[in-house]
């Protein structure tokens, strides 16, 4: 099959799903009857109960099975708390504006699509052009507002829809903003990741915790980001909802207590080397990834696993599931390791979970800020004589060398480990002067001798105080869903043959609905019974849905098949009735007492199929699927 | 016990409540290391966990049990649908500001507190001025800002911080306003409600449904709503969950299927003649209330009694929950009926719950702006000969004689009943003219003859085309859930009495953590136990928290009644434990394979502790409360 072939069927796919998905209105664009706003979409009756199960599990799966500590912060967020997180300064796009229009573009996205569209449209293309293109997509995230404007001038783009000519690229903030309380002089935004209402409750959630490490608190919420055009339908909105984790560890004791309960698990890990070398994502036991160092450390790793678990328990398949590590380029200075699991559907391989070890960033930007030490204590049994490294930037020696700069230097001096701080030591009393990259100035300077000293002292100490680190697993639960729903999704043909049948084949614990009951003709006594069985399943909690419709059993199979449910209950007599397995399409004969015991046990896991179909008599289809 | 005496037990009660709830987490001022923002808290983990409880349940008792469609919508929402709706014209409170400092308040607040203080501090007053004073609290919420201008001006009302003079009162609109996009062409507000969402969905939300009525949607999530200057704490707050229902239902016919499963159930009401005439709430069968024409028909007083069961099964005490009626000057111009459920609570008897039939004003709102018809249809077997009202405003007559009126005025003639129309049409036959009220005018206008033509015309139909009425019951969650705090709250002293000690008496359905275990000492044999018993806790599906503290058992079951759990096992051997329950601190012994098994079937409702009381040895306490 060639690329051209391979692009159609990936998009017939892509539009089977999404036209299933919005005509049984598992979402809806918002604000229809209004024409829609670009970017907001609802979750419809069934997208609403597969959330809500995700949800359910999520919970299970991480908060209460590592008894984390669960929050709910309000989205208005006064500016002081996103100044101190960066969002005010650094949560912007590069946009473009038509110069007549006012239309507004992403920047990167009209570059990129100009590449693209190069490299597909002219295969004749020369190889050190081809090359240029190729080089331009893969530092497109890193290019500057000026060197990204060169581009679009290099290049000759102009926008899109009118063809006029676009002004220079600059920044948009992609915060939606607003203004709490009557007197306009206090600005907020809608929060765009939940984490910061964590990250300010630390000092209340670790005394909560008994003023103990580690302990993981985990919010759930809605988040909003101004896209300035979205695209690619529901993977980038203006509002979703995030299910966040931020596990707070002694950064001198990142070993997780349970890391052996995964550390057997193997899956496809795209390690940072691999893809420079050009290699591709291959299956590494996450045990011995940690062990060889290409994953940070053990926490890490241990979320790595459970995430791994989380989404094949969805029924995300495995071999569209891989665990990138961040480039370079693309990981925060602070951090000190990033992986994202990535989920392939017609888009292409996306982003739903990020595990990233962000240090102590953050709780050490909200100390600074609020003036509130967001740090943890660990008390000796004994007094310790403890050696500890004392840097001291010469602040007036520094201030004449590099002026409106010098509190940048002084931070990256302060900031050295032992052993970077060691060796600068031996390398000032040999030369006098070293040459010192300085992360926030993006450069070199040159420290002399005269302007730190550095030295190790003894002293006696009672507890040690420091700032932990935090490991942050961080869900795009839209995402996941919609990935969900492409890899669940599938076609067979109806039993004449005539058309294809859709079926999602949602394991029960996602299905919106855990069956349906169905008189096999419009009678008084069998409706008796339905909903005498419907009675029963509300008792046990089950969701179900009653069709009394005179339509043909068939077609009533089909139309639950494409809702993904897993069991159908059809009352063909007043004692006993059939249950339908949804992708198999066997079905047993259980009494009318039973059935809701039965339905609830294979919708909860505790039975298979196959358990009750061994233990059930099968029913060969009087009334099969047409 | 005289009034003064009364209220300090009332104060001391909130704030032993509000100081335990604060200190164990159950919530946290919003963003307190940056000196919070009014009106914003956090959950804390108990709070969080009792939040979800409740949804989860609500989730149960209304949606699964009636077959609701739930959605789930954004926050965004573009200006058209809250102009359509009203909220962007009408959704204000009246604003005054310190003239020098430019701080806000609200002009009623400010009224209401300054006659309650003079009414509770002179009680010597004239009977005439203190009557007055009783007259503006009881209108205040109709006066306009000109009136209310006026009484802050006579009573000589200055900034309560300042004693500045303050400004007019003028409206101020309670919606946080925004930007969709980055144009800054797009208004857009954080949502007021979540009602909107699912009425602008009614097509797709009837189609899904077979075309059928009655049928109901329900959403869960924030609304959000800009106080000018928030008080009453956790009652009264910026941002809050809401949990809606929308039940669609055919005008003709309010009839309920399920209504006699509700109908004897009696409590407290207050239907607005009671309250008009001075009287007292009193308790009522809800079947007796329909029957008499208190509530307004069978789905409205269905819902007041699904409610009722919903917040009596949560732990809300039926003797302090009263359902209100509206008086008439509290009910919008097109609601049909409306009721509150009140809670009272230290702060007085506080709206938690409104059910209201608002008629087809929504509905019709949408499909005057959008265009799109929300509307259901009724299929005849057999067409119908129907003879129809056919009222005809001839707009020519009316525009003369009302000018920029005419629309209204329009507006309020089709919108006449039969009854009223065919008098009106007698009336216009005999006297050539009527006095005509014309609601959104707020006054009478005179109608003669040649204005209008009423008429009842013959037709063969085929089906009826009608705008269906809405009944919502709309559930404010914090609200409830802080009610359910005061509620659940009470203090016993410690066994040495030295002092007294809290208790949640949380039903295990709401208890934010089920069970907690542990060890009676610390020795490695019983936290092995411990760890087993958590295990099989886990796996049930039990949320537990583990104290291996070696604080004496009687200190760590005070901490933990203070959390409300419901059953506290103790492990003092390595074969058996002791189950204690939290209000009676009866113990039982339990072998480890089975107590998971019994924690869960109480905490989930299927045996009660009396049960499983009689079913296993009692345990006296060899390791009490102290």
């Amino acid at each position: 099959m060639d690329a051209a072939q391979e692009a159609h069927n990936r998009e017939a796919f892509h539009q089977a799903v999404v036209n299933t998905l919005e005509r049984r209105l598992f979402y809806i664009p918002s604000f229809k009857i209004y024409r829609g706003v670009a970017g907001l979409y609802d979750y419809g009756p069934p997208g609403c109960a597969v959330k809500s199960n995700v949800l359910a599990f999520w919970r299970q799966h991480f908060v209460l099975e590592e008894n984390m500590l669960e929050v709910d912060c309000p989205c208005v967020t006064p500016e002081v708390v996103l100044k101190a997180s960066g969002h005010v300064d650094k949560f912007t796009d590069l946009m473009v504006k038509d110069e007549k229009t006012g239309t507004c573009y992403r920047a990167d996205h009209l570059v990129k699509d100009f590449c693209k569209e190069k490299l597909e449209k002219d295969p004749n293309m020369p190889a050190e052009k081809a090359a240029e293109f190729r080089h331009v997509l893969a530092v497109l995230d890193d290019l500057s507002p000026e060197e990204l404007g060169a581009k679009i001038k290099e290049y000759g783009i102009t926008s899109p829809d009118t063809k006029n000519p676009l002004s220079a690229p600059y920044p948009f903030n992609l915060m939606f903003q607003t203004s709490i309380g009557p007197s306009g002089l206090s600005p907020g935004y809608m929060r765009p990741e939940t984490a910061q209402g964590i990250f300010v409750n630390f000092k209340d959630l670790y005394y909560y915790n008994g003023n103990k490490l580690p302990f993981a608190a985990a919010q759930i919420g809605q988040a909003f980001r101004n896209e300035i055009s979205p695209r690619q339908g529901l993977l980038r909105v203006r509002e979703f909802t995030l299910a966040e984790i931020e596990h707070f560890v002694d950064p001198d004791d990142k070993s997780h207590p349970k890391f052996s309960e995964v550390a057997s698990l193997e899956f496809l890990m795209f390690p940072r080397e691999d893809q420079v070398s050009g290699q591709s994502a291959r299956r590494i036991p996450i045990g011995v990834a940690v062990s060889e160092g290409i994953v940070n450390n053990e926490t890490l790793g241990y979320f790595i696993g459970r995430v791994y678990l989380f989404l094949t328990c969805l029924g995300i398949d495995k071999d569209r599931l891989r665990f990138r590590q961040h480039l370079a380029n693309e990981m925060a200075h602070y951090a000190a390791d990033c992986w994202d699991a990535e989920i392939e559907c017609s888009y292409g391989w996306i982003e739903c979970v990020g595990i990233a070890d962000r240090s102590a960033y953050d709780l050490r930007a909200h100390t600074d800020k609020s003036g509130v030490p967001l740090v943890a204590h660990e008390k000796f049994a004994e007094p310790r004589e403890v050696e500890k490294l004392v840097i001291a930037p010469v602040k007036k020696e520094l201030g004449l060398a590099f002026k409106g700069n010098q509190k940048m230097v002084v931070e990256a001096l302060e900031a050295m480990g032992e052993k970077e701080a060691m060796e600068m030591k031996s390398t000032l009393e040999s030369k006098e002067e070293i040459e010192f990259h300085v992360c926030t100035l993006g450069k070199d300077v040159t420290i002399k001798k005269n302007m730190v000293t550095i030295s190790k002292e003894k002293k006696k100490e009672h507890q040690r105080v420091f700032t932990p680190s935090v490991i942050e697993p961080s869900f795009g639960i839209g995402r996941i869903i919609y990935c969900l729903y492409e890899h669940s999704f599938y076609t067979r043909p109806s039993k004449g043959g005539g058309e294809q049948l859709n079926v999602f084949r949602f394991p029960p614990l996602v299905a919106p609905i855990k069956c349906t009951v169905f008189p096999l003709v419009q009678n008084q006594q069998y409706e008796e019974v339905a909903k005498r069985i419907a009675k029963s399943l509300t008792a046990a909690g089950i969701s179900y849905k009653i069709d009394i419709t005179g339509t043909s059993i068939g077609k009533r199979y089909a139309r639950t098949d494409e809702l993904g449910v897993p069991l159908a209950i059809t009352v063909d007599s007043t004692s006993t009735v059939t249950i339908r397995e949804r992708d198999s399409k066997q079905q047993i004969r259980v009494s009318v007492e039973e059935v809701a015991s039965v339905v609830k046990e294979v919708t909860e896991g505790l039975s298979t199929w196959p358990d009750v179909l061994w233990k059930f008599p099968s029913h060969s289809s009087m009334h099969g699927d047409d």
